[in-house]
């Protein structure tokens, strides 16, 4: 048979200033793409492996793990395929079908689904609406005593603490202490946190943190981070009753391969770069409030903000679009002709964008992009 | 804080003749070497997708996993983490905990944590024992019947089409036949297969065959292929009733960054391989017969060889380790003084190997290494 051509070069988001949030955090250091050299085979990292992936000593897998217990303040931490792997593992370990947990309004779709791989009933904590869009300790209480009057048994609660829609930075240090008074185990999902901002589980009152190499931790994707406190080990961490050292919810191994080896590789860059967090948060924030001055561009989610992902509503942009020969396309176009990309074709009424880990300079010349795409679109008019 | 050295370095491996057999089929190609230095950040397959990993166009897994349903033919196909996680994709589908299904006395160890994870009883076809190893169909038949009379309603088979211990292949046309007859669907874990040799998975009777990109389709891992007949579409990719398009079992998406990429590019590689699978079968077959040469070395399972991977029983190698002053490790260590990896540290007793996609000449290489080390250590003696 023939095969078809599949297209497989990504030039234009390599080589332009990518804007899109879901990509900014995974762009990997010069050692991460060594170490993808070195482990790009097969099985690569499974040379030396006695049975567990978590042992492994060449490449010390093993250290790793402990440093980047240490990193986020875990008793133990595994590596998954991604933070929705890892929600469902911990809700598949901790709940049965038909139980029901507490979820945020903000949560990212791939919550619902492991929910619903668990036929898990979700009761939902609603956000304050437009335009912040909060999650707040208080409608968490409110929501958690609602569903115990109705005589729900609540077994889990998952909360996001950055969301991918507005980039709002939930209060987790009390939403913890609400699951901790209330008794009810706590995920924390940092999917667009850890890596980019500095994590401290045990601080933060949670049980379980989830993290996405490939999201915020400049690794190569599918990979995850599940972090836990020592008193769930035995559940969520239950070894094979005919296999000994293997973990059922891992299926024995997670990440054979690659990926690992940049996640590993880009730890010492991640650790260290979470130490400029305020930096980027301050480069989000004069970002804003300059993309702010193009009349009919307004940032929506919490102010000021506190991450790096950034949702505009912009009209400005839909009315030229309204009467553009190219339509809603001519945002995107003209981004384009200048090497800016990441926004999506068509979009024009709002988009989420981040210049996380750009320069002054990038910035500043993203920031002049807009604004002359704005006021020339204008003037044509 | 200061991270440790995980040792990033795979030379060993890389550079020297690996005769594990795990690592044989997952080597690169260049253009897999390419399209991973193109898809090496984060979520980097996700520039351009609309909700559903499966229909990206760009670069293009749609028509990718069209060709792929074409190679193995089934009318479906999906990317998962590996085989094992489509293992438990399908069981956690088609089986409610506490039900029962049957497998190969031959499984691989994530057969039984993919059942266990599910919660499933496992009912076993023993193999004929030493030196064979055997999966019958008689005895799958016999197995069945047993257990259909002791009133198990069995929900599902799985069966191993190579195993990892004896590179037996299975016969599956035959026992996919049984299971059709009993209506009861059928996997076929093809992840030693599935790259190596032709896989037509109508042709062998069976509901759904699982591939390892890492094992058996010169891609980085984790990857696996799913694939299965039009009926089980609904069941094992039902959508969410919130997301419409997402797939629950996939939990949205699956592979999400450079190894698909790799898949994807080592694909055409892959098929013009598969076409050589004979030769492969005849060049094992007479590694077989000239390591036998060597007194106190024995194939063990089906013979003659029907696939690379080689199960060797060696107390010629065991009685020399009772005196070498370097114990079981001297045939490690002697080979490695070769530039031949793969064996375990301190295995004498027993090996597994595979000279899979070596030539002629690095094979007579490695046989008369182990012959000189054989006659070299017993003149010692």
């Amino acid at each position: 048979m023939e095969c078809q051509d599949y297209g497989l070069t990504r030039n234009t988001e390599r080589r332009n200033l990518n804007l899109n949030p879901l990509q900014r955090g995974g762009v990997l250091p010069t050692e991460a793409r060594i170490a993808m050299y070195e482990f790009a085979d097969g099985y690569s990292v499974c040379d030396y492996c006695a049975g567990r992936l978590d042992e492994i000593s060449n490449p010390s897998i093993h250290n790793f793990l402990d440093d980047l217990a240490n990193f986020i303040n875990v008793d133990e931490v595994r590596t998954v395929h991604g933070a929705r792997e890892g929600k469902f593992a911990v809700m598949h370990a901790l709940c049965n079908p038909g139980d029901a947990i507490i979820i945020d309004g903000n949560a990212h779709y791939t919550t619902h689904l492991a929910a619903e791989r668990c036929g898990l009933k979700m009761v939902e904590v609603p956000n304050t609406g437009h335009p912040d869009y909060e999650i707040t300790p208080e409608k968490c209480s409110e929501t958690l005593e609602n569903a115990m009057d109705k005589g729900e048994d609540i077994k889990l609660i998952l909360l996001t603490h950055v969301d991918g829609n507005y980039g709002n930075l939930t209060d987790a240090i009390n939403i913890g202490k609400i699951a901790n008074n209330a008794g009810i185990p706590i995920i924390l999902n940092c999917a667009y946190s850890m890596g980019r901002m500095p994590i401290d589980a045990k601080a933060l009152n949670v049980d379980f943190v989830l993290g996405s190499g490939h999201k915020s931790m400049a690794a190569s994707g599918p990979i995850g981070v599940l972090g836990m406190k020592e008193e769930w080990t035995d559940t969520v961490l239950e070894k094979s009753s005919r296999h000994g050292v293997k973990e059922i919810e891992m299926l024995g191994c997670t990440s054979r391969g690659a990926p690992i080896a940049t996640l590993m590789a880009s730890l010492p860059f991640v650790v260290e770069r979470v130490n400029h967090w305020t930096d980027e948060v301050q480069k989000t924030r004069d970002f804003v409030l300059k993309m702010e001055e193009i009349e009919g561009v307004k940032q929506i989610g919490l102010r000021p903000k506190q991450h790096d992902l950034v949702r505009f509503e912009t009209p400005a942009f839909d009315k030229i679009a309204e009467n553009h020969p190219r339509r809603g396309f001519f945002l995107y176009e003209e981004l384009k002709k200048r090497k800016i990309v990441g926004l999506k074709r068509g979009q024009t009424k709002w988009f989420k964008c981040s210049v996380y880990g750009f320069s002054d300079a990038q910035i500043e010349y993203i920031l002049n992009s807009f604004k002359e795409i704005a006021v020339k679109e204008v003037k044509k008019e």
